[in-house]
């Protein structure tokens, strides 16, 4: 695990932090795994199943209703409700984009989209299916899903892993380009405003893109602490600390409240913000990251230039079409 | 209100029904309101609104939810899932060719589409809003929803009644013409297989056709008691009469168990069946309404006729974009 904490420390120490950062356009592709070549009939399929409510034990919960490809890539909720309206205590990452992080889930427990793609299904808080087992047979039950995992995957060929591999082939076409921090990057130098590069430059300055760097300001698959200085003020309000991060799966004390770095990508988009969404708006974001994180209070209009910025890292949706789900014959969900 | 059992009585007495069923194809475009003309703006934004969960107090019911434009126009479920994990009492009737009910809802509370978008989402079981203002005040936070009004109904525009004529324009575009049967209309006699004739056919001398009647088989916004002729086995089974139908809201002993006659389009693919979707499968939704609604025990094969004509009105669902809805800035849905 790359954990960017000791890096700071060390810089820190050195006094003055030299921050020639790379600015980078977001690549118009993903990278692939070599076992899981993208094909049109594997993306289509893993749409088809993004988008199907029959996945979950209710019928009513998809991974798009929580990772919503027609918003920001998430739902605007602090916790995302599963089936029967359950919550949980995490925030809704974005799908958006999300083939650029090297590890998924807050925690990063999971070391990719085939991987992540799995484990919502049976969750029981969301979409409480009881097992694998049980959403090979339901999804077997439909005839259009035989024929759509025949295309993508041969003959007789619905099981888990070619469901999780659909989805993430689909997952890597999620890719939103063009922003114009991109067009900006690209040489087009009235994409952004004065304020927005003064924003740019204070990220940088202040030290923001040292977790935050590569073209999707996500660290590339790095875990930093959070809050690396805790503050009570802020703790009694949003109870940052309350979730241990990746200590919560490894059980390790030097694990606690490490998270993944997430995106930056589309952020103005993906309020309410941390891993527990307790904060609503992008400036008190800005605000709780300088002082937690950097031990920072910028100004007013440091942080207004640095807000600006990140609008500006709201890329162009690409159109899709609506799937069409295969239908369900008689049957039904009870639960 | 039209009621058809009178009619039934009166021909059941006369001994034998003629029945020269007028088969008519489904029309491409739906009958329109004077005060509500779709434009491309308006179809569009209805299409937005229709998707869009924040419609819902939770941000996690949009109409799409139970009535699902990727599916067959409702839920696949007995009763849908609203805000919270709560359910109702009745299936989720397909949005699909729902322009062609002259009335809407189970029990036909609602003489058009306009009226029917304002219920759900201020049902407290259903989408959960307290009052349409509060999901006026809401759209207007939402600065790309000021816009798709204003193109759709010029300047300063969101309100209640521009919202719910905007989805509604954008039902009528949901119409699934060229099913095998329509093809058969039209001429095309290998469209239907001798089996799926054979139905046809015995639907007509069944009586069916006397209440699902007309291009949508939904007899045109006509009524209907169900059970005509209760019957202790399936009472016991499936609690049909439990549910008042319209005297539920008219409250008039003369109205109890009248339901608006639902459609046959597509419905091999809206499992389960009924107003409280208490049946599973078609064979014996077939069986239970020759039994209850006509006194007749077809034979097996006879049902299978009629269940392999119904397969034959599931329609072509056109091709639609996946709308990009106008993102939420800073605020958060916590209830």
């Amino acid at each position: 695990m790359l954990k960017i904490q000791s890096l700071i420390s060390v810089l820190a120490l050195a006094g003055s932090v030299s921050v020639a950062s790379a600015w980078e356009a977001l690549p118009t592709k993903a990278p692939e795994p070599a076992n899981n070549i993208g094909s049109a009939e594997k993306i289509a399929l893993g749409q088809m199943l993004y988008h199907d409510p029959r996945l979950s034990s209710t019928g009513t919960v998809s991974c798009a209703s929580c990772h919503n490809t027609m918003l920001g890539g998430e739902d605007n909720r602090p916790n995302s409700m599963g089936v029967n309206g359950q919550t949980g205590g995490r925030s809704a990452p974005t799908v958006w984009n999300s083939a650029f992080n090297k590890v998924q889930f807050w925690d990063g427990r999971a070391g990719s989209l085939e991987d992540q793609a799995a484990g919502p299904v049976t969750n029981p808080i969301e979409m409480g299916m009881k097992n694998w087992d049980d959403v090979v047979a339901r999804l077997k039950t439909i005839e259009g899903y035989k024929t759509a995992f025949a295309n993508a995957f041969g003959s007789d060929a619905i099981t888990k892993e070619n469901a999780t591999k659909a989805i993430a082939a689909y997952e890597r076409t999620l890719i939103t380009p063009n922003s114009p921090y991109d067009k900006y990057v690209g040489g087009e130098k009235t994409a952004l405003s004065e304020q927005q590069v003064r924003g740019m430059e204070k990220m940088a300055e202040l030290g923001c893109t040292t977790c935050h760097s590569g073209a999707a300001f996500n660290g590339e698959g790095a875990f930093q602490k959070f809050p690396v200085t805790p503050h009570g003020f802020f703790e009694a309000k949003y109870h940052f600390s309350k979730d241990k991060g990746v200590a919560e799966v490894s059980k390790k004390p030097e694990d606690e409240h490490f998270f993944k770095v997430p995106t930056l990508r589309n952020v103005a988009l993906t309020a309410p913000y941390f891993h527990n969404g307790s904060v609503e708006t992008l400036d008190q974001a800005v605000k709780i990251m300088a002082k937690l994180q950097l031990g920072k209070e910028p100004a007013k209009q440091e942080i207004d230039d640095i807000v600006a910025f990140l609008n500006a890292l709201t890329g162009e949706f690409p159109k899709q079409t609506m799937p069409i789900l295969p239908p369900t014959a008689g049957s039904t969900f009870t639960k």
